[in-house]
């Protein structure tokens, strides 16, 4: 757990700004939290919460599930997004130039590889792409740690070169079937909780869906976190289980994105609960299991836009939010200092 | 009503970008309205939606029924929050700095004058303060009608100046009561469902502030929006109604901030009812008769992070989200153009 020695400290300083208690709802929790993130070790409580080179890392991954029909569209996509992450194009890249957030790609493993000397490309494969998880399982034990390491590395080297605020973003066709077997197959809830329409499948698919999906789960029985990422989990989620390790190793908020990502930073917590401190929850998409598993992690969201979409985009929305909560803490003036005198 | 012979052409843009469709959930109807409104009078539909200086107008002014304890501060409160806008220190000038909007200050009438010569403070009294509204008409109907000229010449000044997304936010003591009045006189709703905790008043003072609400509105019956505004209104409310009158002369977007804000702009749309064309909603606030008002106008919020400050603060922290919407209309690349095969 976080060190609570300065929470009256932080609390005090932010309810002498100048505004009626808690007016600021919930940026004042955001505040917070950085602050106590940011106090860890220091003297006494941080009165300028820092916000540098925030970051957002887009896994892709590719699944064999995907082949079942499942999704929208089909494996070749995720090489023609990531293409598209490359050139600038995509929903991401927009909303990074918007926010002034650095983006890198991570080819964890697609079915199509990507040549490109792109400096923000970063290649860690665990394989060609998954194995279809309603027939067997996704990948091997190895592969799993092998892409917790990666993942882990691969942030904690960002985090070293200076962001101190991160985002995991993901693009996978057939992803959320993925995301969906691990959520049902690590918490109480049923399957039809977990699954939902994606990228916006037909009623029938979503019938499949719910069967492909149950049958991954049936074989996760009492198995551990990382046996279950082995299991129906997908390489791209497994590395930004691995990242979210590594932010908190490195004592780094996480903005977290959406359902696929959420699901992740769950997982994460199953293996190392304390990293639950350091996330902070950007938005609440339309696929029905994200509401769950914010549940599960007693998270409330900043944002609520339907959205749908992955990439990180949602998370990236929501950095100017965090850099105003970080604005109001250093900078609003106290009673005191602005003579007010309620 | 916005002409909409590009409507169709509008939506194939955003619907042919590299994302499911859909998927961009509010930000695409964000973009869409912005992307009308910017084509109104051109030969075919923008296929670029500029954002140009937002700009944030503070109408500051004082209520008479301030005295009767409805408030959790008194009106000489309005002036020092003044002071604290004009030195920087308030939580409107922190998001602004966050989110590089403009801001301008009025004195549309606060008990206690400011002497100050900063550039952005703006004087257009219409007098000390107003009369307490429980007892008596708030002011007269010349200067219902002299505020919504200041309101509307100011934003249309702003708006030549070079702004072309405009929000308007309030600082007033007892205006949430002054708000709550116009609305319950202007809709079927009751006084109860308009009038809410403010800042933060007491069981006891919330009881005292229904009913002297009341009184108010039981002068309104059969009156128009204008004569409502002599009755119950605010000069900082008054001047708002103009500005969305102003806004809407100009075919320029508002960004709506919290529930006096909403109220102004329902009034508004009561005397022109195509200035509904011009608003997007910034957020829905944790004052009770916001989420009616909003429901009158049809309006889904972008933002809902229980705030209850106003200044404009809801509307400010949205603006980055406005830009985004911008952005992904204007960069983000179609199917065609990425080489995308969904």
């Amino acid at each position: 757990m976080l060190d609570d020695a300065f929470n009256d400290a932080i609390w005090h300083r932010i309810n002498q700004k100048t505004k009626p208690l808690g007016s600021l709802g919930q940026l004042e929790q955001v505040a917070h939290q950085l602050a106590q993130i940011q106090s860890q070790g220091a003297p006494q409580a941080v009165k300028h919460i820092s916000i540098v080179q925030p970051t957002v890392l887009v896994f892709a991954g590719d699944h064999g599930i995907a082949d079942e029909g499942v999704s929208i569209a089909p494996s070749a996509v995720t090489q023609q997004m990531v293409l598209n992450f490359l050139a600038g194009g995509a929903a991401i890249n927009c909303f990074c130039r918007a926010n002034n957030v650095a983006l890198k790609v991570i080819d964890t493993g697609i079915l199509l590889p990507v040549e490109s000397q792109h400096l923000d490309f970063i290649v860690q494969r665990l394989g060609g792409r998954t194995q279809n998880f309603a027939q067997q399982a996704a990948m091997a034990l190895e592969q799993v740690e092998q892409g917790l390491d990666y993942g882990q590395s691969l942030v904690e080297s960002v985090i070293d070169a200076g962001s101190n605020l991160v985002m995991f973003g993901e693009m996978g066709i057939a992803n959320t079937s993925s995301a969906a077997a691990l959520l049902a197959s690590l918490s109480d809830l049923s399957v039809t909780e977990c699954v939902g329409k994606g990228t916006g499948i037909s009623e029938e698919q979503l019938e499949k869906k719910y069967q492909l999906v149950a049958k991954g789960v049936e074989r996760t029985k009492g198995k551990s976190a990382k046996e279950t990422l082995a299991e129906v989990g997908g390489y791209e989620i497994v590395q930004m289980v691995g990242a979210f390790l590594g932010a908190y190793h490195k004592r780094t908020p996480v903005l977290v994105d959406g359902f696929i990502v959420t699901v992740a930073a769950y997982v994460a917590t199953l293996i190392e609960p304390e990293c639950r401190d350091y996330m902070i929850f950007a938005h609440c998409s339309d696929e029905s299991g994200h509401k769950k598993v914010l549940q599960l992690l007693r998270a409330k969201p900043l944002l609520s836009l339907s959205l749908r979409l992955g990439e990180g985009t949602g998370a990236v929305l929501a950095v100017p939010l965090i850099k105003a909560a970080a604005e109001f803490y250093n900078s609003m003036a106290s009673f005191e200092e602005a003579g007010v005198t309620v």
